[in-house]
């Protein structure tokens, strides 16, 4: 076995055990600018929705009791003695035997209780409406509160904003709201063959950093705000001075943990002296992905991934995108379009290891693609990925299964 | 019926037919700005990716040939004449009988077709390293043109550029990437009742702008840039003069054509007037949203909404955002979240027309929720939305449901 693990967690001991507290501060925000942001408390309608009560139809603003009994054969007979304009208050309320012709949205008169659709009516006589329909009390309006009643509830705190949750709260004159900050979450990239991206010519042996552009994309999918640091050499001194610095501006840390054994040594080493309490897992039973490191320093999560940038992206979208999200105050986890499909093939695995498959899917048949760890066209060729759980020991061709699609 | 439809069709038409060809132009962007955008061309490799051939593990490169017959039991022998450093050319080739210490992601000296991992290895005598298995050629390593070959296309054109698919390009060195602007989505909002969310007390009559920042947040998911223009009273040349102006900034014109039938009589005509080929349906078959209106003038694809909140976001969720997808380049329709669950009631429908019914889930079960269309508490409230096709005409409870969850 490799000298370098010493305490190997499944993914769902990670996922239920490594939960460091920290959350990030609350600030406001514009609300144009709050989509997709966590409200930090649950935000509540400081007055009834929409404040008045409205028609919900075009037609006529009426007494309800004075449309009982009507029918196209022995219509009711109503005075008109008025309407309603649009984002006006009514000018006239309604008697009985009265009726105010009303818009849909406009204000319900005083002594009206209910609207009579204008395609129930009919024009006859000047100045009186024939209703064809008798209406309830409540039909054809929405009260006052139905909306929201003052002090209810509008959107829950600790779940990104959507846009109906941005509507209702303009409705409820909420222009600003408070949000958790977007935790920072700084992104070391480590070993000495790594260069930056925009190297044009490599000499043989070197490879340019693909994990950090990568890694940044994944953060801010989980809300956060990616810092990259830039790329560290395989050096505890370096390392530990880069993770050092990293702690003093981030509220997670990321690091990409070399590809050779010495490399994650050195990174694991690092990261042990940082700070209490210290090394929480160093290596998980996942394929790809077994170097990875999880510790919480000084309050800070510290996530190591292999430096092979597959295996680091599956690890971090596993085990690295719940903690990003934790911190920024997201208490649940995001749904994930899934797509149902039959194994083109038999997938071996090992028990008690979760193993992460890439695979096209086409036709309701999944097929997977295989390749080394360091190959990132295994990625981007695929639609999705698939799980084979820690029980079981492969899965038979012509098994349905549930594959994540790529977003 | 109501009087201003005169061109109503089925949703499934709408999307099928309703399809304006103008794209945004090309620009460029940097790599680390490409998340999410669409590359308005393939993008190819560059060169040979990783461009040399490397190990997948930590061991010895050998030629594979001198490891034929090892075993446990009796193992080869081969003479250690160095080791490779990471990130740096071998220094050394394996001739016959030699092997090369290599790390994971090393380059493969001359001479080498395999590397044995250094877990199947053994050392007895200084400078001797003992191999007990053997080794076929190409174990151990990745080719030099194996995550792509020089020509090969790396990412496809059309489609939003995903976390791998930026590590890719990464890795080929490529930081630029050619992209469909964002389209530019003007956003209007109409009725003489609407006021700005600041407004702090409302008279009664007025409602504020919920419309605006909901549907801008539905522009930026569909990769847009939404372009807030304000609130238009309901006014045929204050309307005319607010779409033309907004034709000369937009690739897609918003308007949500206010809630009353005479608000909608003003927009239909000032859309109408704008220029052509005009109008291409009045009315979709769809609930809520019927009152929603789809044009082409000078070539920017204009979407009228109803005025009611929450038919404006379930017909811009439906037929808009798939025309913003369209402006920016996005040729496929992206994959959304869905949870299967049982109805719990019965839901009726008409025959030949769509509804989209908002649910809570829970369990596994879809409890749909009622409401006015005028009310955004529907929309905040549910965890998603199911359909009913044109042909049913209603769902018994117990059904199973594909509920499209809200993001």
């Amino acid at each position: 076995m490799p000298r370098e693990f010493f305490a190997v967690r499944t993914v769902g001991e990670a996922l239920a055990g490594f939960r460091p507290s920290a959350r990030t501060p609350l600030e406001p925000v514009a609300l144009t600018a709050a989509h997709g942001r966590v409200a930090g408390e649950p935000v509540v309608a400081p007055e009834d929705l929409p404040g008045f009560a409205r028609s919900t139809v075009d037609g006529y603003a009426v007494r309800a009791a004075d449309t009982y009994g009507a029918s196209e054969g022995l219509p009711g007979y109503l005075d008109v003695i008025g309407e309603v304009a649009m984002g006006a208050p009514p000018a006239v309320a309604v008697p009985p035997g009265g009726a105010v012709a009303i818009p849909t949205g406009g204000a319900l008169p005083a002594g009206a209780d209910a609207v009579v659709m204008v395609e129930h009516t009919q024009h006859a006589i000047a100045g009186t409406v024939e209703v064809l329909r008798p209406v309830a009390p409540g039909e054809g309006i929405v009260r006052a509160d139905e909306d929201a009643r003052r002090g209810a509830e509008l959107v829950p705190a600790n779940r990104p904003l959507r846009a109906q949750d941005l509507g209702l709260l303009a409705a409820a004159g909420v222009v600003e709201v408070r949000v958790h900050a977007r935790p920072r979450v700084a992104i070391l990239s480590t070993g000495d063959e790594v260069v930056d991206p925009a190297t044009p010519a490599l000499s043989i042996g070197q490879v340019r950093d693909a994990c950090t552009v990568a890694l940044a994309a994944l953060v801010r999918e989980a809300g956060g705000e990616p810092v990259p640091l830039g790329i560290v050499a395989d050096d505890r001194a370096a390392l530990g001075t880069a993770l050092t610095d990293a702690l003093t501006v981030a509220d997670v840390i990321v690091v990409s943990a070399g590809s050779s054994v010495g490399g994650r040594d050195e990174t694991a080493a690092a990261v042990a002296a940082l700070g209490p309490p210290g090394v929480w897992c160093h290596g998980l039973a996942l394929k790809p992905g077994k170097p990875t490191l999880l510790a919480e320093c000084d309050g800070v999560p510290v996530i190591g991934l292999p430096g092979n940038p597959r295996s680091a992206l599956v690890a971090f979208r596993l085990v690295g995108m719940p903690v990003v999200r934790r911190a920024g105050g997201w208490d649940v986890a995001p749904a994930e379009p899934v797509a149902r499909a039959r194994l083109a093939r038999d997938l071996a695995s090992a028990a008690g290891r979760l193993d992460v498959v890439q695979v096209r899917v086409d036709h309701g048949v999944a097929t997977p693609l295989f390749g080394a760890s360091a190959l990132l066209s295994v990625l981007t060729g695929a639609d999705g990925f698939l799980v084979v759980d820690e029980p079981a020991t492969g899965l038979a061709a012509g098994t349905e299964v549930s594959v994540t699609l790529y977003g």
